[in-house]
């Protein structure tokens, strides 16, 4: 008999951020398929908590450098292992169809019988910059936004810091962005923060305009995963995100109680 | 002593994807200060699968034409609370920092000596659109999208139908919209799909393009609550999206079992 896949957003690497169905899927899954971002740090809290996942893992997004499966290596497991009758759960840093080609391994898996459900999760792209108290929309400041990883579409987004710009993957390639969006209505002086390590140890919030970003992120050593902000918006960070670390929203463990707590109905 | 708010993403109205930190701050309220959309749909659900919540509710948004709390009443009523000690949890569909007023309500109470915690939430911006199968990105037709709520800035999002153009609280102003997008760089066969009451009973997907789209949604009386989504990626919707109900994406209860296997650990 055909097993299944089901596509799961992890959320951003908090275990706390992860949904009931996305936790009831990993609980009943024979196979986890995990990626690097988000995805295994949320399977690692959930292990330190002491939730029992009877499930195989198998990591299919080791650091880079090291060995990681290519996407028709992944399409190709997920249908193994379905037709092979295992239960198998795709985990993915985010939501699934936020750059997470959820839907491109969810038609390949259809296209070859398997059936597949998706759980949609906390995208990053709106909950690291929360992290770090900065809405994508703020009533008066900015009522839409932008979610961008490829550059060639940083050219035309709206105009404007009131139209908020997030970017995603974009460290590297930092400088050249901001020089593009400062050539557009935006001035050098349109605020821009980058979140690295949303809700991991190492978070880290960096405050600049779209002049002085690139200098900042090079004299602090930015690295990724980071989500960059570009808007007003960021003038709504929380105190002190410039020149030092923020917390988490809450202690890493808060919601261990909520699961004893669901033992009492 | 004083209490404190916390601020929770309710998701788009499916009790299975609220985070598990969002259910523990729910169990732990006095009281619970709810939306209407979303927020009401999932205590509905948690209080018909037997998820005992010991708070007060309060309703701030009853439907159109009846009573609703206006935002100052809103706020007022946060800090009240809260400087009464009690333990309030603000409800609000989505994600709190997408359109939902969220960090200005936390400015708010932060200012009047409240603290704030806030916990992010699945956005229907991105999940209301994967109910229908439709990826607010997929590799080779958009690797980038946009969230629009107001109508100013739809004649600046990026051209071509390889950016996805998301409208929320659109259906209004829909034959207005398409008529912006479609004097840009999108050809009138641009793909739009209206996705309504997402996760709700009344779920219904309707498919056409610029040029139809208006005409469509005035046959078949498409009404709020409606996320609107316009682009390529649209084609990649689930089969018979365009002529008939789809249902949600797992059954309503299916996180159910996932409380109960937790009172084994």
């Amino acid at each position: 008999m055909t097993g299944r896949v089901t596509l799961v957003g992890a959320g951003p690497g908090d275990a706390g951020l992860l949904t009931l169905r996305g936790l009831r899927a990993l609980q009943e899954a024979d196979v986890i398929v995990a990626d690097r971002l988000g995805a295994r740090a949320v399977l690692e809290q959930l292990a330190a908590e002491g939730v029992a996942l009877g499930a195989e893992v198998v990591d299919v997004g080791k650091l880079p450098g090291h060995h990681r499966v290519p996407q028709e290596g992944i399409n190709a497991l997920l249908v193994q292992e379905a037709l092979a009758g295992r239960n198998v759960v795709r985990l993915k840093g985010g939501d699934p169809y936020v750059l997470g080609r959820g839907r491109e391994e969810q038609l390949h898996c259809e296209a070859a019988g398997v059936p597949v459900v998706v759980v949609p999760g906390v995208t990053s792209a709106v909950s690291v910059p929360a992290a770090a108290g900065i809405p994508v929309t703020h009533r008066g400041v900015a009522d839409s936004f932008s979610v961008i990883s490829a550059h060639d579409q940083l050219s035309q987004v709206p105009g404007g810091p009131d139209h908020t710009v997030v970017l995603l993957m974009g460290v590297n390639t930092l400088g050249h962005s901001a020089h593009v969006l400062a050539a557009g209505e935006r001035s050098d002086d349109c605020p821009v923060a980058i979140v690295e390590d949303g809700y991991g140890e190492r978070q880290r919030v960096t405050i600049g305009t779209l002049a002085t970003i690139a200098h900042l992120a090079a004299a602090r050593q930015v690295r990724s995963p980071a989500v960059v902000i570009v808007g007003d918006v960021v003038r709504l960070a929380a105190a002190g995100s410039s020149t030092q670390d923020v917390g988490a929203l809450t202690p890493a463990n808060d919601w261990t109680d909520a699961l004893l707590t669901l033992s009492t109905i």
